[in-house]
Parts: structure tokens; C-alpha cells; sequence
């Protein structure tokens, strides 16, 4: 099975949690999803993290989508898995759990108890020792956690810590710690730097050295088209489609509605049956639906202009 | 099997979770501890609450500890267990198991993301629903949660949800809200309300008309034997004997650490079998041994004088 | 002179406070910005708000600065003034200070420490007898101010106070918040919403019945073009011109960093004389103002293409 | 005039700030309070901290209440005053202000927003160098600031800036601290450790190696009895007064609640003329007062028992 590396680039995009407007799990939605992300593009996935609605699931739906997920990828691209939890009881056995059924690593986000840079040390320390080989994204999102890591802590766990692959980048704002970490003498092995924040920064992070995103976006064909177009040294150009999705982008990033929007949308491309949310989570008014439908028929508008 | 009700009074105990020294848990000591909070007056059990290292076990352990701890008490007296999960799938499916497994209610604590007075009443309306008739205690524990909850909202939830039966009263400074929720006309049934902090304010909380305690303390007979007193119209005596361990609760009384204090202490005492916390878990340096230790000796010394 | 109230409308423009490289303040950029401010069609202005580096100021200083920005306004426009302060002693002699030099109502910030509705509605009838019939703009900024106000309690603030004469709105999400104070019989009287996050909502803001912006940008001619254009009837154009700023937008509202992008671009036109933050203040990297320049000179392309 | 050094011991008393029933300062007040702790033996005073309500007073206010107490002290103990504030600007214009009108030194606590420990060694840094060498006592209480900083960091901030001369060690549980800091090799230089809390914990720091107290309670006798028989070798001594004396000590540590306590307990005593509070400030209701008469009647009975 693909194990995560240093070496990952591209589009993981987080994937929602279908649910039928009852609650339940909605699996058919699950597999139209997975292929819908691998046919935009996407080079990885990432499920059960924050925007996946995990905390919801409990431990046995977690598994059942974990392992409905990975069959329908059924190893063409790595999934990484979400494992963060209050305990490393609980983090031990969601990670023995998930790798037994395929997935590529995990990711893990520091508790919101967290403060001092020792703290933050000691915890990444004490998850690395027990997770033992799998290899980890070290998730940074100070807006959702409350934890502030500092450049030159991250550069420290990454240098201790071998199975520490990739850091998920989701500081706002965040730049120069790409910069921090790309330059000369920072790191003792170059990792992998994929960015958040629903891709509202891509194109200044693919910039500074970024390797690609993994984040959430109704619209993941943007953000792989962004990531390739600079890749093959087309900033312009892809500035340009940057644009043209942005003002929808832009209202999908509002904390706590935006998984809603997203859902809507997903809904609203036919990729998943309902756009429902598990509760507790904020339902989204008529008028932000309307609002949606308009910036989407402002999106598609131009994109023509661009083609 | 006995249901938890608006009478409950008395001491309920908050149960620690033993460990082995390699993070096993320690189901011989759980049994010991059982027999050791009853003989010493306990007139109920709280498990799996935030001391109880709830959060470091799985969900398979929690539920072993859980059968265990009630097939000791064996009905003797009712064992509440704390729920407190990010989802509500969680908190349902913990629910259903420990009341299956013979629980007599359920404790929940708001997720610190609750801000304004309309978020938290729409949680515990939610969680009401989700639970049915199962009664639960609403644990007010701002220093811990990060969620503040005014006496006029705790009157909202008991006067909105029959199911609350019990409050946890663990604010600080929590004095007034006792007395606001005594004050005729403010609820419209007599809840029971056990009080928290590890009994540091229990002689002032039985005057305002608290009904007991529900808390830890290495030395339950002390919170019992206020109560009783309390209960006896003997404030004086109650007093004495609250000073003379005082200084011992006030040094289990801070925030991270208490928890290993409490477990030297039970584990000095014969109860359980080691003070092992479970990581991640604040170790207690030799000093603190030492200073437990002489706190222990002149408390005894004291008591001995009060005989 | 001029005293606001629940009309106001159209842009009023956060002003930054301009310092000389070695901190002291620059008087002669103040006046240039005024004019800038004014030419480009603000109906009002802002001042020592939380962007407008207030809290680095010695009370001195603010007086000075309030003074020399109230006599190049020279009563064009009504000017507020953010007093914002710990205690209602500062926040009292700030706003007759302020009053008496000709300011047109102030703007007060809830401290950090609020979190009950109680105490919200406490704290500003609290403020509103202090400072008697001076007008105040409520301002309601959760990121920053830590403190989460419902709608309800928006209207319950508005309702009992009479002085409360406007909302500067900046909460993320928070358009459900204007159309909830918008819809019939929720306000005994209409006030005026003036809204904030630097633009970045202000289409779907207008649409959902706010009066205009009350925030920074550098380009404040943009918040004005949307505001008159929304107000014309004229959605399509509005948003046009709104979608060729919004990458530099988006590029300022990075917190904290987003202060110094204003400034450099103000600078950078020509419209004060140094982009210096006093300390303590971030500082923007070369490679930051790499990007803001870039982001400037594709705006400017956009514009020309939309022209 | 006498500055703060690293030798600073025994117990410097946080003063509180006396007010008349209608809120104006009371200076006659004031006098009577600086006579009352150098009668009881206080070896220094605090003013304008926290529990002075300093954020609650004008700078002029700030600057009257410093000159008279300066003025009433007359150079027989050294005075700290707090300056903590949002800005550079402030601190600067507030140190030059009290070190001009006689002051020993002043108290720094770190703003809410730091995090990292970058940020917090930053931002000391610059502090030094903003007050050249004027002395300064760091403060450390994270329970009212949000913000923890680790042993490690407090010895950086110690060791790179020679006028950080004492540490008001309000941590909970801080027990550690001390240790670490006293530790051989740590810190190249000796610095003063006051201890806070109230004297909680005064008889356990005392022993770890502090040098004192820097905190308020009514009973400022309580701390100089309990330092001088720890200073003696008579540590059984000392605990049997701190003992007597805990029950009011622990009543008054309740947060926000407790400078209200402070306040009725030094107007029952006679010492300021009135407990009046500055809005706003939490009244103290009937019941506690009179829990706090009874605690203080038990403990004269119990002060008499053990001489």
C-alpha cells in the first residue's frame, strides 16, 4: 500500500461526509465523490479531518468511511486519514485502525491546551513515538485550534521527528513560514508543504515554495489547475482562473457556514445526494443559497470569458 | 435499576481511573476504589468525568470501565457517567451503552465553542432530544470548558428539559448562582445541586442550600462528613473538620496537577495500586511527593486533636 | 456640529494612523490622508479604531491626532472616534475629550472578557448611562474582540438604548445577523449598519440591507463604487468592480499583517509619507511587498479591461 | 531614591486603589492603607496592579493615587508600579511618569495576544529597551492573562536582560517554577522571587526558594509571619498561622469576587474608609459578607488557640 512521503505534491482534497437528511451516512454519495476528486485532478485525499465532520462520527461509522473511501480510491491516489483526539489511547487506536485499511497516514492537530513551545514539542514528540512508523501530517491551524506553533517550532519537529512527512499549512497568514521552511540550512530533510484555508492564498503560496493544497473547495478543479499551472512556470495564467473563482472561494472560507456552502454546492453539481449536516451544524438560510447561485452563474461567466 | 432523580444528595464521588504503571487499566484497583468511596459514605459515583482521564480511553475501555465500576457497586448506589463528546453520535452511542449497562444517568459538559446564552440552551435542547428520557446533570465548569454559563441560562435549561435533573456546580466564584437557583419562583421544579472544586468552598455551598457534592478529593470522608454534619444543623463541627484537611485540598486543588496528587495520595493510601496517569499526564515531581506527604502528616495530626 | 446618527451611510473609512520611521507621529500625511479619504468619496470617518494602532497611542498623542484630523475634516464629514479602554473612567474622559474637540460620536468595542448575554447587555447600558447622550456605534468584531454577541442581543442593545445609533458589523460569517435586524418589528427603531472585514462581503452585505462599509482598504474608492452602485440599482457593475479588487482585498485581511499591507499601498500611492508601523507592529518582508505590488499592478489591468 | 533589586524580599503588598461610595479616589483612605501594611511589616508595595484596579483609572488618576502613595511612604520601602498596556507608547510615558515621581520599579505583564515563545521573548526585549534601566518585575499569572510562559522562557527572559530583577511568580500550580529556577546553572544571575496567589501557596514557595510575596489579602500580617518564620528555619511555625488563616485566604482567592472581599475586609478592619468598588466591579452580595464575618470570626478564635 502507498505510504505517504515527503514527496507529496498536488491537490489532497478534504473530503466531506455525505449524509442523508436523516443523519445517516450516505455511501452511494461517498464513492460519486471519490471519483468526481480523482477525475478534477486530485493526487490524494484526506478524510475524517475537521471539515469532514469527524467529531460527529463515531468510532465505527469513522471505520466504515474510511474503509468505503479507500476501496473506491482503491490505491490510486494516498488517503491520508484525520486522527486527531483528546487522548493517545484514542489516537493509537483510530491510526492502528486506518492503517490496517489502507490509508497512506495520518494527520494530527495539536489539543487546544497547547501553548508553550515545549508543550507543543512534547506532544508531536510523544504522538511520533507512538505511532511508530506511520508517516504524519503535522496540521497548523491556529484559527480552529487555538495553537500558535511558530516557525522555528515546526522547523524543530520536523527535524526531530522522521515520520513527520508533510505539514499541513493553514496559518492566516502564513507566508513566510513557507518561506522560513524552504530556506537554506531550516530543515534537515525538505517535506512536503501542502496549504489550507480553502485555497484563498494558492497562488502566493505556490510562490513561495509550496508543493500544493490540501484543503476543502466546492470547485477542487481550481485548485489543481492552479498548482499545475504554476508548476509548469504559468503564474499568469493561473492567476487568472485563481480570480475567477475567488469571489466564491472567498464565501465558502466563512468559519463554521462554509462547510454548508460547500456541501450545497457539491449538492448543487450533482456530486453528493443531500447536502445535509450532521448536528449539530449550521444550516444555510435561503438567502445564502441565492447567494451561492449567483456566484456561481458569475463564476461560469467567467470562465468562458477565459477560455 | 436506579434512575438518577432530582433528590440525589449526599457525596458522588468523582472515580479516578487507575492505571499500571504501563497504561493498562488497573481493574483490581477499580474495584478497591469502589469499595473504598462506599464504605466511606459515598451516596453515589461519578465516572468518566474530566478527572476520570475519560478523554485517554477508548471507546472499548470506556466501556470496561464502566460494567466493571457497576458490577461492584452492584445497585448499592447509582453511578452517574460523564458523555461529554465534540458529536452528538458519540454522545448517543456512549449513552445507550452505559445506560444499557446499567448507569442511572449521564453527565454533559458544553463544548467550549458555546459563546452566546442562545448557542448553549440550543445544545442541551439538542442533547435532551437526542438522549430521551435518559436524566442527565448539566456541568457548569467555566475554568475547564472556556463556557460561561449565567444562573438565568442554568434556570432556562432545568426549567426547559425535565430530563435535568441534577447540576454539577463547579463555577468559581459560584456561590450566588446556589442561591439565585434556591430563590422561590426561579425554577419550576427542586433540582439537586452537587458542588465541584474539589470541596473548597463546601461549607458556604451547604449554607446557600447546595444538596452535596460531586467532586474528587483523596479524602471522601471529609466532603461526607460536612454534608452530614451540614444536614445535621451542625455548621460548626462541619467547619472544624473542613479546615483540618483544607490545606491538603487546597494543594489538590490546582488546575493539571491535581489529578496526579489525588492518585499519590489514594495510592499512599492503600486504595489503588499505582499512581500511574496515563500520558499525556503531568508526572509529580519528587518535591510535590514530599509535600503531600507532610501535608498528610500534620492533617492527621489535626484531626487527631478535633477527637 | 455634525452628530451622527441612525442615518448614516455610504463609506465611512477607517483611518490608519501615519508615523514618521522613528515613531513620531506624521502630522502632514494625517492631512493628506484626509483629503484622499474625502476626494475619493468617504461620507465619513473612523479614527483610533483597532487598525488605527489606537491602543499604541498615549493619551496625548490621541487627542492630537483627533484634533488635527477634526480640523482638516472641518466639518465636511462626521467623524468617530473608537474609545474603546479596560476601565469606563478612560473610556469617559477619552469621549469628552473627543466630544468637546468636535467628533461626531464614538464607537465602543466590548472588552474581552464578556461572555455571558447578561454581561453584554450589562456592559453597555453600563457605558451608555456613562457617556449620556453622546451617539455610539456598537461595535460587534468577535475575531478580534473575542466576545460573540447574538442577534438577539444586537437588538436588545439597540432597542433599550436610545444612543445606539449604528452597528459596525464584522462579524465572520455575519450576513445572517443583517437580515436578521433588517426584518419587521426585530428593532424599535431602524439604525444604520455600517460594515467591516475590510470590504471583503460588502456585495452580498448591501443585498442583504446594510447602509455601506465602515472599515479600511487602501483603496477606498472601491467600498465607495460598490456602496453607489448597490444603492443605484446596479448589482451587475457593483459587483465588476468589487471582483477586480477583491485579490488585493482578500490580500490585506490576513490579520495582524493586514495593517501593514494597508500602509504600504497607501504609501506606495503616495498618500502618506511612510509605511511605518510603531511598535509593537509586524513588518512586511520584501517578498510581501512583491506580492502586494504585483496584486496591484493586475488589479489596475482588470480595472482598465472593465473601463 | 531607593530602585528594585535583585535582593527584593519579604512581602511587598499589592495596595488596593480606595474609592469613595460616588467613585472619586480616596487619598485620606490611601494614607491610612500605606501606614496599616508598613505596620504590619510589609517590605514593599505594589500599586497599580491588577487587583488595584489600574485599567479602571485616567492617567491623571494614575499618576495622583503613585504621587500620594510615594508621598506617604516617604522612601521607607521600596514601590513597584504596574504599567502593563496595550503599547509601547503607553509603557514608555507611564515608567517615565512613576520612576520621575520616585518610584523603585515597575511590573510588566505580557499581553493577552502572545503565544509563542518567540513572541513573548520579543516582546520583553523590546520593553527592556523602551525603559532602558529602569528595573522591572516580570509577571507571570496566567490564569488572568491567557498567557503561559515556560520555565525555559522565563530564564531566557531573565538571563538576556539584566534589568529583569524579580519574578512575581503567579503560575497555578508554579511549584515547579520556583524549583527550576533555583536550580544550579539556570539563571546567571539571582533574581527575586515574589510569589501571588494571594499567599495560597506562600508556605510550599517558600520552601522551593522564594523570596516572598508580591499579592494582596486583607490579612497582610498572614504573609510577613509566614516569610519570617520560613526566613528563621521555623517552618511548623509558619504553617500552623498559615493554616489559621487559609480559610479566609482560600475565600478570598475567588476569581473577579475576590478584590471586593479584599476591600470589605479592610473597611471592616477599619483600614480604608469605604469597600466601594470602581464600575465595573462585582458587588459583594449580603450572604458573603456575612461568610466572610463568620470565616474571620473563626479565625480570631483560632489565632487566640495558638498563642
Amino acid at each position: 500500500m502507498k505510504q505517504l512521503t515527503t514527496d507529496a505534491q498536488g491537490v489532497f482534497v478534504i473530503a466531506v461526509t455525505p449524509f442523508h437528511p436523516d443523519g445517516r451516512i450516505d455511501m452511494e454519495s461517498c464513492d460519486r465523490m471519490v471519483d468526481f476528486y480523482l477525475d478534477a485532478g486530485a493526487t490524494g485525499l484526506t478524510v475524517l479531518g475537521m471539515m469532514g465532520e469527524a467529531p460527529k462520527l463515531t468510532v465505527e461509522e469513522s471505520r466504515d468511511v474510511v474503509a468505503r473511501i479507500l476501496k473506491r480510491v482503491d490505491g490510486r491516489v494516498p488517503v491520508v486519514v484525520g486522527v486527531s483526539a483528546p487522548g493517545f489511547a484514542q489516537i493509537d487506536a483510530l491510526t492502528t485502525m486506518v492503517m490496517d485499511l489502507g490509508a497512506a497516514g495520518v494527520m494530527v492537530a495539536p489539543p487546544g491546551s497547547l501553548r508553550t513551545d515545549d508543550q507543543i514539542i512534547g506532544y508531536y514528540t510523544q504522538v511520533a513515538e507512538l505511532i511508530g512508523d506511520v508517516p504524519f501530517v503535522l496540521q497548523d491551524f491556529p484559527l480552529a485550534t487555538g495553537v500558535q506553533m511558530s516557525s522555528g517550532i515546526i522547523a524543530r519537529i520536523v527535524n526531530d521527528l522522521p515520520s513527520c512527512v508533510c505539514l499541513k499549512h493553514e496559518d492566516w497568514p502564513g507566508l513566510e513560514k513557507i518561506s522560513y521552511l524552504r530556506r537554506e540550512g531550516v530543515l534537515n530533510k525538505r517535506i512536503s508543504i501542502l496549504c489550507g484555508n480553502g485555497g484563498l492564498f494558492l497562488p502566493e503560496e505556490m510562490a513561495r515554495g509550496a508543493d500544493g493544497a490540501m484543503t476543502g473547495f466546492a470547485y477542487p478543479e481550481m485548485m489543481v489547475t492552479v498548482v499545475e499551472h504554476y508548476t509548469r512556470g504559468e503564474p499568469d495564467r493561473a492567476r487568472d482562473l485563481f480570480d475567477a473563482y475567488l469571489p466564491l472561494a472567498r464565501f465558502e472560507q466563512q468559519p463554521g457556514m462554509g462547510l454548508a456552502i460547500r456541501k450545497y454546492t457539491l449538492a448543487k453539481r450533482g456530486i453528493i445526494a443531500h447536502d445535509a449536516l450532521r448536528r449539530p451544524g449550521a444550516a444555510l438560510s435561503e438567502a445564502s443559497r441565492r447567494e451561492v447561485d449567483q456566484l456561481i452563474i458569475r463564476q461560469e461567466q467567467r470562465l468562458k470569458e477565459l477560455n
